[in-house]
């Protein structure tokens, strides 16, 4: 577009408000003197103006990510940049003058990728072929030579099972896309990881030596995603490796082609014994309810390709950005509001569960708990996750999310990490965002700060800031 | 996030609809029978939920993009790309089996930019600094030596008449960014533009040599943002560049720090006669009633900077993209749906005015038009542009764009391209996006096919289709 536009009227303007008065208007506004709903609703909106103003001027959260990615790379839990992240959490939660900074210790599982990630398609009328594959988190090795077999290649656990005999000693090949006709990625991803987390298990007990599965993405390109899968104690342990989406496009035109390839695959990885990490948290203590939490998490660990930018060190960065949001503005919550930065979600999930047990808790009543761990991109909304008169209650404020674009509030899960907590009755929300880029990213090398834009990730940080902050002046 | 969410529920699903069954359905639906608002309601949502499935299983509108800026390149008006892109508009809205394809012929400005484009800072106690600029759009040359002048650096217009006597002779440096904090960001570029737009004009009436403006961006990187700017008759022309804003930083910093360094700026450009040109149509002929219009607009022209992908690229591919998803579905509107890539709107705007004027126009009757010229990032919703009650009117088909995340519908500008038939009469709507990144890469080298996500831009053209579909069948 040009500059002759006459009147572009804006889709997100605080129309009235100009240049901010100043945190002694702000402080007054934290308490707003008892009037209408409509009074109230005008001083919140200043507070949002005045979260914007400093949030989108120096979009520290950003700032915090680069750091982060920069210093601690990957933190896979047990691993060395799992342990500098805890570090760096510490020190940054200090240095931005929040209170109660502390790690609660928990132990953790610990799986190293290794060196060797191998395999080649030979034979089958085609040159000797490089597949781009990675270990799945959890797998095991193959022997040292290698697993080599011919591949059956299957869309599901169904197909998989029709082919009975067929099925021993085969590569089996799971090679189901995501639906990319399902607009929301993540009801999409729902329906392949499946793939990815019990392929291995499902291949073994027909007899199948390995389980090759279709990256779980968004994009077409030659880059492997990772994540979790599981064993099942009484089948047989063999190993699982994603592929590109590209190598599934050939390894399954191959196949289509009516060649019969062996594909050799080489994994080094292991499982070593649990190692002690921990939880970080930091707080602003309540001014009238200091027992009373409003947490804001996300989880510090990560997978092992990339640096976790988005996967989750934008939940971290937002989470300490929203209480610094909160501290420089001279806000003053009646209730405490705590940064819960989780150790180990992404394999084994210890962190969550650790927290809500933890015997810190005694004594500490959870008002709410917010996570986001959707990636850093511009928000729009929260699922709501508790009784069935919560999601009615939120609304009240829900036109103040409007006008910042995230005016979404929906049933729906909140968050891997809080789930502890909202199974005990702690109203959860999950940042909703727009996330049609998540998986083009997720669980691989493309997972980079280069990715996160710094005013879509702030955008996150200032609405879980206003919603701490309302929850805390209103209660919910 | 791992692969354990129980149910992380859809922001953006349609229950219950499950695979389309095909389109003998939808020609069912496209004239559904007399009944309750509420199923017509539900008769539109499975039209949406089939160019969903169309559109995101297929993505062309990214395809086609991909073919315009490939073979184009950028479509400065007059130039060869230009040229070029009205010739692939044509074979590509023939190849989509359009009706009626054509070009209206119009006189387009011509303006080169030329090889040459140097800024030096030289003396003023640092070594010789290259500052990274580009004219702006419609600047004279500068002198074949180029203008070696002194700098004063301003913030506004303002500012510029009170230095008085001492801007005379010099390089007026127009340094005000866009307002990071305003969350629209089209609003912090309209508080901006003006430097580009006017500030030669107003350099030129204090004696100023040259102007070179802050490049108007959210972008902090060493790339240089084009753009028109306008000339007054009775005003001596000065040659005007943009700066990068890096580099703008630095040439600040030191007239901050006191020094007195010298620019010498050389530009070789030059505005050569009018040449001929044109818009681009198509369309699908109504089936009852096909002298109704419903015009799905964008402009084919962009600056010579990158390719415009972005601007305007996306919604020319996504005004084609419009049509070949109603046409592949089966629909058969009962208004006509026409397709408008308009020539020249960034330098000139002579392409809307032409549109509107042309007597190919007698006879015919808009009763609604649609322009998409904010980028190809998801949609939000539209602005909506006519007499007071048509917003209202329209709003009874928002629950279904709120299904889609583009459910805000915002009285506001609809387009510069169909700003002439607005004028007249005709409800305008524009494409409202998430437009955090726009102006990252806008009027640059930056704005180039990688930085548009295929998802999102195909989105656009989806709610596009739904829009042209609702209004085709339900009138306004």
């Amino acid at each position: 577009m040009t500059c002759v536009k006459r009147d572009s009227r804006s889709l997100l303007r605080f129309p009235g408000l100009g240049v901010l008065p100043g945190v002694t208007l702000l402080l007054s506004l934290v308490f707003p003197p008892h009037g209408a709903a409509v009074d109230r609703l005008e001083g919140h909106r200043q507070v949002a103006r005045a979260l914007i103003e400093e949030g989108l001027r120096t979009c520290e959260a950003h700032a915090i990510l680069t750091e982060l990615t920069s210093v601690a790379g990957h933190r896979l839990s047990g691993s060395r940049g799992a342990e500098i992240a805890v570090a760096f959490a510490l020190r940054m939660m200090r240095s931005q003058g929040l209170e109660e900074v502390r790690v609660e210790s928990l132990m953790v599982p610990r799986w190293i990728r290794g060196e060797l990630e191998e395999a080649l398609i030979i034979g089958g009328g085609a040159d000797t072929v490089s597949l781009s594959v990675c270990a799945v988190g959890g797998s095991i090795a193959t022997p040292e030579e290698g697993v080599f077999a011919e591949v059956v290649e299957v869309q599901s656990f169904e197909e998989l099972h029709a082919l009975g005999e067929r099925v021993r000693e085969k590569i089996v090949f799971f090679n189901r896309p995501m639906d990319p006709t399902i607009l929301d990625t993540f009801t999409a991803y729902e329906g392949a990881v499946d793939q990815r987390g019990s392929g291995a298990v499902e291949a073994a007990l027909m007899g199948g030596v390995a389980a090759l599965i279709r990256s779980v993405t968004t994009q077409l390109d030659d880059v492997p995603h990772t994540g979790s899968m599981r064993y099942r104690k009484s089948v047989p342990k063999i190993p699982a490796a994603a592929v590109s989406t590209l190598g599934a496009n050939r390894l399954s035109s191959l196949l289509q082609a009516g060649e019969r390839p062996r594909v050799r695959l080489r994994l080094s990885c292991e499982t070593m014994s649990d190692v002690p990490s921990g939880n970080v948290l930091g707080q602003i203590t309540g001014s009238k309810y200091p027992n009373e939490i409003i947490l804001v998490g996300a989880h510090l660990d990560s997978w092992d390709k990339g640096t976790g930018a988005h996967d989750n060190g934008a939940g971290c960065a937002q989470a300490i950005e929203v209480l610094r949001l909160i501290r420089t503005l001279g806000m003053k919550p009646a209730r405490t509001i705590r940064a819960v930065l989780f150790m180990n979600e992404e394999n084994g999930n210890r962190g969550g569960p650790a927290y809500a047990e933890a015997p810190e808790r005694a004594g500490e009543k959870h008002i709410a708990a917010l996570e986001s761990d959707r990636g850093g991109f511009s928000p729009r909304g929260f699922t709501v996750d508790g009784d069935s008169l919560l999601l009615q209650r939120v609304e009240r404020w829900q036109p103040l999310f409007e006008e910042l674009g995230a005016g979404h509030f929906g049933a729906g899960h909140a968050g891997v990490d809080i789930s502890p907590l909202v199974e005990n009755g702690v109203p959860g929300f999950g940042l909703l965002v727009d996330d049609q880029r998540y998986f083009d990213y997720h669980h691989s090398e493309n997972d980079t700060i280069d990715k996160v834009h710094r005013r879509e990730l702030e955008m996150g940080a200032i609405v879980q800031a206003l919603l701490c902050y309302l929850i805390s002046e209103e209660g919910l």
